[in-house]
Order: C-alpha cells, then structure tokens, then sequence
C-alpha cells in the first residue's frame, strides 16, 4: 500500500526514536549570550586578502551581518563584535524557540551566515567570495546584569589588547621583520610599551587609529520618543520608536549603560 | 595604560565569565545525528515560486548542499534529505569539536547556510535569491545501527507519507478547490485511497513519480578499489578512492545497508 | 603479574572509559535549591502509624536530619520543609563539590537518610523502623532573590492549602465517612467553607491548630552578635556566633526576609 | 481568606517557579550504571577502627546494602563493589523515574544509606555506629555492552592494584615505618616486586588472601529454572526463579559473562 515500500516501515516506532531527542532549555530568567566565531577565518582573511590587522571592509561586513540578525530576531536587545566574532545578548524573559538552546545557536548562526554570502559584494566590490565561509556559535547564560556587563567588558579588554599587539606586530611585519621575529620583538611588553614602540618606530598614535578597530563594533537598539504637535487643538502625542544604531564607544564604563537604561531594563 | 579605558577593565576577572559557559558533550561511541531544518521555509517557498508539491530545483540546491557538507566534514558518512531537512550522521566515534554539540551543530549549519546562498544562482539561474534564508539544527544521538536505521527509516517514511498526501492536495488545488475543501476531502483517507484518487482524477500513477519526490536523497561515501597493474613487473596495485555519491534508493530495507557495509562499519 | 588476572585487563583504557562520564554543573552565581521527598511515604506512613493529617514526631524527625543537614553543609543558608520533603538553599556562590548536580543532590539525600534512621529512636521511642526509609532528590537553581523566595512562598503555600484540606478530609474519615464521600465532599469547597466546616462540624478553629502544621518549618542560620566587656581596659569586643535555629513562620511576607537579611545577603 | 497569609501568596505563579526545573533523562537503550561512594571513608574508618587493608566486616556491610538494593530495585541486573565504592547496572530498556538521572541516583544512593545505618548492628555487634555515613552518587550510561563490560574491567583491576599498594603498605607500617616512609619505600615498585615483598618480608602469598580483597563482590541476578515432577500423570513443569547471589569472582574475563548470559541480555 505504501508506494513501493516493503512492510519494513511499519515496524519503526516513531515515539521510539524520537525519545533519543533531548532538549537543552537554556535557564529562564537569564541574559542569553549567543557568541558566533568564524571557522578557520586565519585562512579566510589570508585567501580574501584582508588588511593586517584590521580590514575595514571585512568588519563593515560583520557590522551589515549584525544588524540585519537583529531585525530578524526582535529578542536581541544588544551585540558587540570584534574581528570575526559577535555576540548577541537576547533579552532575560525571551522565549525564542521556548530557550532552547541549540535551535537558538543554528538560527542565529544560520541567518548570519547568509545575510555574510549574500551581502559580500555589497562590500567588496572588486573580490569575490572564493569560497563558503562558515561560523560555529554557543549559548552562554548569565543571570544577572552585572555578569552580562562583565562578560562584554571583557569582550572588549580583548578586543583592545589583541589589536594593540596586532598594530605593533604588522608595523614589524611590513618594515622587514620575520613574523617569528615580530613574535619574539614583542613578548613580554606592556601595553605603555607597545604604545611607545608605535609612536617611535612607526609614528603611530595609537589612540588616534580609527575606533572601530579599538574599540570594536556594539550594534543595539534604542527607543526614541517623537512628540508630534496637533495643530487642530495643540495638543501632543508621544510616539515611541525603536531605531537599530551602530556605535564604536566603550562599553566598559557604566556611563554607557546609563545613557541606554532601555537596553537592560 | 591600556589606551583610552579606565580602570574598571581590571576588575573583570575572565575565569569567573568564563565559568558560566557549558560544553554539551555527546555521549563517546554512539551516532551522532546533526539534522536541519528550513526556518519558515513555507514562507520561502512561497515567496520565491517554488514548485507544488515538489519544486526538482530547490531539492537539487539541498542536495548541492549536502554534498559540499560532506566534502567539508569529514566524518560525516551518511546524509538523508527530504524538502527543506537534512539529517547527516557522523561517525560514531568521531571527535569533531571534541564532540560539543553546539560547535557541530552551528558549524555544520552555518556551512550548509553558505553554499545554498553560494549556489543558489547555479541552480536558479532565472531567479533571484530575495531575503537571507536560514536553518535551524540539532544533534540526536543513537546508541546502535538498528536504532540509527530506525531513525533514518522514519524519515524516509515521512517523506513517503508528505508526498503522497501533497502531490494529492495539490492536484485538487490545481483543479480549483480551496486549499481547507482539499484538506477536508482528503482527512482520513488511506494510502491505497490516495493512490486512486491520483489514478482516477488526475491520470497519475504515484510510482511513477520522480524517485527522488517520493524517496528523497541519500548522500553518502562509497569506497571503491582500484587495481592498477604495473607494467613494469606485471604486479598489482590497489587503491582504495572514496567518492560521495548522491541516490534516490530506499533506505528502510536491510538490503541498502548490506550493498554498503562501509557506512556503519 | 597481576595476581590471577589475565593479559585482558591491560586491553582497558581508563581514559576512554572515563570519558562517558558527564559533568552537569550547576550555573554559577545562582541559588542552589536541592529538594528530597519521601519515596513511597503514602505506604511508609501507614505501616509506620503516623497520625493523620499530621504526626507531630515524623515532622520533629524530618526537622531533626535539616537541622544535622545544615550543620554537616556549611553552604546552606535556609531550608524549608513539610510534610515528607524538605528543600535546601545553598548560598550563591557555593563551590560545594565545585556545583556539580549529582555530587550535591546525592550527598545531601544521604546524609538525609542516615540522620533518619538513625535518630529514628530518639523521636520514635516506642516504634520500630519496620524497613528502610528512602528519599529522593534533585537540583534547582534560581538566578535572583525574588524567585528563590516565589518558590519557597509557593512550598508554603502547598503547604496551607494541603493541610487545611488534609484536616477536613480526615476529620470527615473519623465521623465514619469513607475516604470516597469524604473527597467528593470537599471537592470544589473554597478556602473559606473549609474553615467553616472545621468549626462548625468538628469545633476546631484552623487558626488555632499547631503552627508547625499550618506553616510548615524553616530552619536557617543566624548570626547573632555578643559584645563582651573586658574588665582590664573597659574596652569592648565584638564576637559574631552563628546558630541553626527552627522556626515555624510566615516565609511569604517580605517581612521575614527582613528580619533576617543575612539569609539571602 | 488563606488562614492567616496574605494576599502576597497569590501572586506567586507555580509555572513560572517550576519551569526552572530542568529534566536530565538518560539516554535510551543504554546502560546505565549508578556508581556511589563513600563520603570522607578515609576519616569514617579511623572513627570506627576498620581494620587496614580491609576490614571484613565493613566490605560484608556494603554487601548487605548492595542486596538490599537489588531487591529494592528490579531493574538492577548486576553491581560490583570494592571498598567503599558500589556500581549498580541497571538494564538498558531500565524506564526506572522515567530515566531522570537525578531521581535514579538519589533514590539509590538514600536507600543505600539508610541500609547500611539499620544493618550495622547485624554486621558490628561490638561496634556503635558514631556518627551518620553518607555516600554521593553518579549515573553514567555506556552504550554497548563491550564498553559496560570494559567499566567493570576497570574497576576491578582498581581493586586488584589498590589492595596489592595496601597490602604491601599496611604490612610496613605494621613493622614500624612511619607511612610517609612506607610510601616511598614503595613508589615505582611493579606487581611483582610488591608479591616478592610480601612473601619474603612478610610470609604472605598475595594470592592465598581472601578473594574478597582481591576480587571485589559481584552482587546479580541469576535465573534457575526448577523443572517438577507431577505425580498425577507424571508430566513435569518447568519454574523460572530469580535468586540474587553474591560471588567473589573475575569479571575481567569473558567467561564469566558466557557462564552467566541472563546478566546482559
């Protein structure tokens, strides 16, 4: 009866092999940390030849990536990127996919890694994409704002020391410098050094470099109000809107969090 | 110091952050299942006019897919697809990512996420892709072949079941019901009724349907042995190639898994 | 070499078998509620003769292992019980058995279990333990203080609507009703017919009826300090001491909380 | 209305509160061993003077607790015990709480420990029990019977190699060492340099000591069948009883497993 299956398929017990199923419900009541990272993008950026230490474009692209996850996935309240990783922090009482946590992971990750083909040339307009580029990605959850803010923080601590080195590290590359040498030219120093070092073999202040590449990329949404004036009778209306910004600002000091109550509340 | 931060970055101590994150590991020695599936693909098919009940290019895209997969991950020894879901079995005692299922899932959906982008315009060439599309993805494990073929035959089943039932529903559409007077005419209607109704009504005998509508895709790596002879002193040489090969082939029999011993072996 | 053993023993690899083991560790920074229940203790009331609804030894029994439960586990800070389950709150941040689940939840079972059977005599003086007593356990986490303190509100509010209905069921039972009429008498009665019918029908004032039956029991630590005068120097010293003590009271009104801040702080 | 709570008790939302409970279920189809052991054991038996290397009477308690719990729980097909330690195997098809890892390993854990307090006094007539044991537990689940088998390999070579170290170690300290002298006298030695130590230094034949010490206890299940003569009309029925023994006997070697086929399947 069944097309020209044999009575083989009768003998399966769908409950039976569903039941192998678990599922991983990420804890309610919990900042939702989804963290993508490129797969090999150290060949990724050598194959695409991106800029050492930082391709604006390769970045931008990321950024592009970024927003548009956030106009997918009305939960996200904030991310910060760097390099080739992003996290997005999906707000406590999200109930996306009812939390659970692998669903979550490959939408996120899924969606991102499309909108990263299909936007490319948007981007890089003389390279074309040699071939798919992919991104793996995890859940984190924390249960309290303070966590969360020490957990971008520290996203962002990295961001600021790996492109401190990486600055120094090329300007040896590109004046001659072997990368085992840069390597070895470099160990030990500290951040003041490192400062010097460009300041005085390169003429670059550090602080004067573009502050995407210092401070890395915080993509969120934030509410503004309009007050429209009725001129029939003078009176106003507020109308609350949600605009997605792009910042490049530290996001370290709580200064950031207070002029944006709306992100954590 | 550290450029333009305060001090606040020193009090995040990254053990603690770090402590919140979680490794899934997936049981050692049993099949890993990784299987996806389209996000809101009704709406996709919609929009970009896929074919009813079975649209031969979009399964064609999937299949372009699931092969690159296979060719990008190595350990994967079987693939089965079905409209807009792929399952693709690991190898049982494959260490990917040490076995942490978020890592494979989000790698492995991220990369079939690429390449549809990627390949879309080979198998479309007359239509544009028109919004990012994307995929969510799990991992099941089965602890034994029998369980493992059991799951795959359920599959399979499914496909048989869907395909049947659509490629009724969507001839009474096409012949001018509505889409609930077409799911009411079928409700409660056996396999050997619908056969029928596709006989009678529509002039279509099911079995003769594309293979791959009614049995979906196995994806999969064969070995195969080469001997060469050497002229030089007469004796001879095997080598063993694997190839990834595509089938449309009933895989609930004992007699596919008998024809290809390698893939659970 | 190895005694009478055979050559097979040096076949098993210690790592791989280790490996199936699987760590769930319980978010940091949340409150760890472990739970135990009676397993059984329908049947193991009855062969044990405790009265009905409430036997005021088996509760001073269960009140007896919390208290050595909190003595042994320097973690926890409150517990609540009724009935035959007790829940157990560890401070935030416990390491306890580095906030492995099964560790915790299997060692404070235990030790349940043999404070029971132990100090079964000293409560039970004239009644044997017919056979062994067993509990069952598991692990929560709740990520603030406001819904650490909604679920113990809700374990007291159990344990009010149990009590008041577990009195007027048994007060019908011993006025010859059968346990059937005695349920389908009460079935729909609000909160406020019940008291009425204990007063009216049996003259007992709810109100009146033991605290530890209507509210449960908590036992928690508190610091208390004693300031001591030294006769030498007139000066003072401050010494904190911290005391187990057993309360029968409201855990649902903040003012609890209040009392004792060091609980939750 | 509510005896004398407020109306703050009705804000509390049960599903809200419970859905922070997360379920652990265990894989299907696989085996899952329940392993405990013994809480700070190495204080517990300095207290209760155990005699070193092994103390009979302590190991015979154990015993009594693992038959306990075979009895208790018909699921259990087979456990093994060495010291302080116990793994219970419980068969693969086992729906014992729904598979939910921590109700199986709390339930067994506490009725284990409430044994071993009721028994005592059986097993130590001269002994009082001090103070309350307890024992934390694990589940851990193996899917094939090669790697369950390969588990208990394991342990029981653990057994051999602790007791011969112990053996050897006690009889130094007995002749005067201290026990840091003890140790080093013996790190590095192989087997047999520590059987030669035995017998030349002390007289004992490593292999004439009880088989308890060396083999650990194998406490099953075996099925006997009883076939009865009917005087009647001289035809005969055939019983199937299931007695639970305790061996100590090699588990390492495959015959032990052909000679006892019910255990496995």
């Amino acid at each position: 009866e069944l097309g020209n299956f044999s009575e083989d398929c009768f003998k399966i017990n769908p409950d039976y092999v569903r039941s192998f199923v678990f599922e991983s419900k990420l804890m309610p009541s919990t900042w939702i940390v989804i963290r993508i990272d490129g797969c090999h993008f150290h060949r990724f950026s050598d194959v695409h030849e991106f800029n050492k230490p930082n391709d604006k474009q390769a970045l931008d692209l990321m950024n592009l990536c970024a927003v548009a996850v956030l106009e997918e996935f009305q939960d996200i309240v904030f991310s910060y990127g760097v390099s080739d990783e992003y996290s997005f922090v999906l707000k406590k009482d999200s109930q996306l996919y009812q939390r659970q946590a692998s669903k979550i992971v490959s939408a996120v990750v899924s969606f991102f890694s499309s909108v990263y083909v299909m936007k490319w040339k948007d981007v890089f307009q003389e390279k074309d994409l040699k071939y798919p580029p992919s991104f793996d990605g995890r859940a984190v959850c924390y249960p309290s704002n303070e966590i969360l803010q020490d957990y971008l923080a520290w996203r962002q601590v990295d961001c600021h020391i790996n492109n401190q080195y990486n600055t120094c590290f090329w300007s040896l590359v590109k004046l001659g410098k072997s990368k085992t040498e840069a390597q070895n030219y470099l160990k030990g120093t500290q951040a003041r050094e490192k400062n010097e070092l460009l300041l005085k073999e390169f003429g670059i202040n550090y602080n004067t470099l573009p502050l995407m590449f210092r401070q890395g990329s915080s993509i969120f949404r934030v509410k503004t109000e309009n007050t429209a004036m009725l001129e029939s009778d003078a009176s106003s209306i507020v109308k609350t809107e949600t605009k997605i910004i792009r910042e490049y600002c530290n996001i370290i000091e709580q200064s950031f969090w207070e002029a944006h109550p709306s992100i954590l509340n």
